[in-house]
């Protein structure tokens, strides 16, 4: 069997350990590996190769992904799709692996109905937003990113009275802001999935900034909460200190893959390959502690939701 | 109540955060937290103090711990651990949490049944060899400090032919040259639970550098194995290749708390806090993703094991 | 003879280290060194107090400052110059040692003129915008976070089409930009004491990013020259390529001391003991590799300017 | 005109750099550019290629050298430095630029004198050790690197009273060791240019230990040194304090350049290619803090010296 492997929508760290694992269990299954580049258009312009041990070698550290990504709109048109097939079929391409997300997941799904393809999906995006699964690869690193940032500020924030605003990164999902608020000791939250309330946050911040038992405050929003500018105006014109923004931006998806995001790579890259071996399509996710496969049905009909003791953890950060 | 935090044994990353939240969390469940300072040690010597939400401030990223640990003999004698209980006794201080391994855990089981104590075990050590629990706080930190050292290497490996053998920590317990030789693609891994054949290994190493498909060779052996001098005369002397050693030593140890161990440090604490108003004492665990509370009969009757699929991930690595 | 040290305006990484050498090398001299706390605002309420070894043990690698400092407005003021000397007086503090910048520098010399004192200002800010000075404190340290974060931008460059923008700090000197953009080989740097153009900049990355000789463009914008929102859209619009942008803010503050700020801080602070042990007042300098002593009235006639051959590096970056 | 570049001996951090500057430079100057691979090996077995934009592109922040670098023996006889000149004459190339240091300096220019080539040595190892110059491309990195291990070891050393041993690298030069223990402010330093004295050491030592003004010890001893297992023992057995040993290694060879290096790496480079344009052999240095080219008799007849205000500020750990 011939096996092809893509990586779809936003790269992150752990993709390449995932690539470098594929290239190998592949071989030890007796299956032959190929590499899309590109993503999706590179799917449709046919830029498929065999992959090569040599060309996997030394790259477990490197972030992004040497396959390159993309987002495809084209994908939705059946016609491309079609055209996407018949590159696979030119190289017998029967079987998929994607490292994307849940639109990348549906989109695999789509192509696989239509031609008979088995897929695999494996959730890979630091905005850890797949509904299915507990964990998406890139997240530990990018979390770790963000503490090193964050560690950063603290030292400045002490010699100083000051407030510091964080923009990091998550869509729709505040699991990277909810994450590093908690990891970090943030004193302020802001994510997209929950309300939250600057009058209580203020008078709690007021009163600890004005007996000294506070000397500064440090605030996470998530981009998706779009709240940012509110915060700083907040801080400065009604908790009334000086207040300075960082918006960390692409820097949180790069960078040497964490140990868990290498190992969580190879695990989940195994778990595809062994179901597509026994001719399953469908996703790969974490739960409980268990890399399980699941069908796209099982997958998508989980109910997407943040971790409750996160949520809670963090619930006096936002009210 | 009144309850005790002790760490006992080798520091670790995500001490700090786990001390932070058992304060925080004591007072949250109305509890008066205090602090023993120096370990087991300070026990005997009644190195206690209220703990402050004060002296927590600012720890979250900080390595080691900032109670101070010890190693104590003198705690196997019944007399001094009667001197320990009259200084929690002193204090009136009825439950105890401690942050150690399974050794720490035992001798604090026996305190604990000789006067009436409540008590509750956090795995706190880099070995991962506390047998109940699939994690042990520190692990996280020790290999993403140990890949950043054979992340560097492969760039001076690259550049030159040469072999490197890195010896890291684990006791008795081959898990973090096992998980750390995986995550960082070595060629070597010794540990002291599997037997290795340095015959077959080398045949297949001379045969890759003979052929110029290898230019290097990086060799991760854990000190338990007590085999590094081997490893690297038998590079030297039978594959034939400049070699040089790299002994971390306690570096491994230090350095600020990854996300993922201060996440687990809050969530071992919660649960351990929860399980002592509950009137329970024992183990806090990670099984299968799950973080349980565990009797200090179950924990110790667990068959100790390093993870199957790592070890058959490796098993290359070693014949 | 007692000596005062003050930290004043911005913090930096390396005040600490030379926080620890003026205390050690006060009390080698023989001198008795004291601190005031929260810089110009705590000398004006009398923060002061005795240095001890102690409180310098174990700083080196802590970034910012422990002695906190502030910017302080009533200092312009004479009345509350007198109130500053007079606390000065009340410890027989008759020298003072300054971890700032020039405007901290004049503020201490109409001070030390007013009330005899003798004075030492030493450079201390990431904007590197001392006149006289080729070298300020905390912009080795600031400069290799900065790269930290173009490096990691690199990786998901590489794997994905886009183009990013950083905004880097340094005020009204684009020093900060101006070496890191050459560091980390960006293509566009834009610094408010240069002119650019877009329209040559543009031509040129389209022709690259056309013909696929390029994949990516890093753009380096210092915060002064008030263009990041400009150079986003020119990229999103003209150039036509997704754009992200990076606000590292004050994270480039903060961080462990580098090796070089370490030594630096060292090699200023020696030598502003020894020109004040002489009964000299004025500021230390680092020209041409040499650190040496300048009166106030040299230090302020220097021209300000970026050097020359790194402006010649960078020319293309802008043009 | 055609320009060979060639690293000869140990790499380090800054290499790459200087790689890119050298193609992007010598385009700019009008000149040909050429690789010469695997150091003086490669170029007596002829492995040279013209030098493109594209293999120097993105390579800025890679540790080692992408060029590969060896040390030979056979280069020291006239037969083998003939067939590697004509190795060059087959190319045309008429001038060579070594990354290096004294040694590699020395055989390029026999080289160079023997079949009248134009020649440029620039500093390069980590070990500090080129008698004309004050710095030498890959020290800044190796430091940095360091530090990171000893600002780890103070973690667990301040959670548990204990001395570590740091080996570090340097060859028959201490400056590595030097630099970095009074970076990192060790209480011990043992360089091979300077006697010691662990009596006196460990008088002040024991007196500290035990009146609890010190809990732990930091002992950096070069390993040209060869003290390492001395400083151990004593430690252990005339000091009375459990103590640890790290070995760092190739480690601190490796890892991304820092900023210093990378510039460093530009002047450097700028400045070999300037000399050999007006018709110079040499090799270029910094001397107080400006960037000099020498011609390779100069250059050998400087005195090898430590900095005599490190040693000053280091010799209270040595005695």
């Amino acid at each position: 069997m011939r096996i092809g492997l893509v990586c779809s929508g936003g790269d992150c760290a752990g993709m390449n350990p995932a690539t470098k694992k594929f290239v190998e269990y592949s071989l030890e299954l007796g299956y032959e590996p190929y590499f899309i580049r590109e993503g999706l258009e590179g799917l449709i312009e046919g830029k498929i190769e065999p992959a090569t041990l040599k060309e996997v070698s030394g790259i477990l550290h490197k972030g992004g992904t040497i396959l390159q990504s993309s987002r495809s709109k084209r994908f939705f048109d059946p016609a491309f799709r079609l055209q996407a097939y018949q590159n696979l079929q030119r190289h017998s391409i029967e079987a998929l692996v994607t490292l994307g997300g849940d639109g990348s997941f549906r989109a695999m799904e789509v192509l696989a109905k239509e031609h008979s393809l088995l897929y695999a999906g494996i959730p890979a995006t630091i905005d850890n937003d797949i509904r299915a699964s507990d964990y998406a690869l890139g997240v530990d690193s990018a979390l770790n990113v963000i503490l090193e940032s964050t560690d950063r500020l603290r030292d400045t924030a002490e010699s100083f009275r000051r407030a510091f605003v964080v923009e990091v990164m998550g869509r729709d999902c505040g699991y990277l802001a909810l994450a590093s608020a908690i990891a970090c000791g943030a004193e302020v939250c802001i994510i997209p999935e929950m309300g939250y309330s600057l009058q209580s946050l203020g008078a709690r911040l007021k009163e600890e900034l004005g007996t000294g038992k506070r000397r500064y405050v440090l605030a996470i929003v998530s981009e998706g909460a779009k709240a940012s500018s509110e915060v700083v105006s907040w801080l400065k014109e009604e908790v009334g200190i000086e207040t300075r923004i960082t918006i960390l931006g692409h820097v949180q998806r790069g960078g040497s893959p964490s140990v868990y995001d290498r190992l969580m790579g190879f695990r989940f890259m195994q778990k595809a390959l062994d179901s597509l071996s026994l001719g399953k399509s469908g996703v790969v996710v974490l739960r409980e502690g268990r890399v399980e496969f699941l069908s796209s049905q099982e997958a998508s009909s989980a109910p997407a939701s943040l971790p409750l003791d996160m949520v809670r953890l963090a619930s006096r950060l936002m009210f």
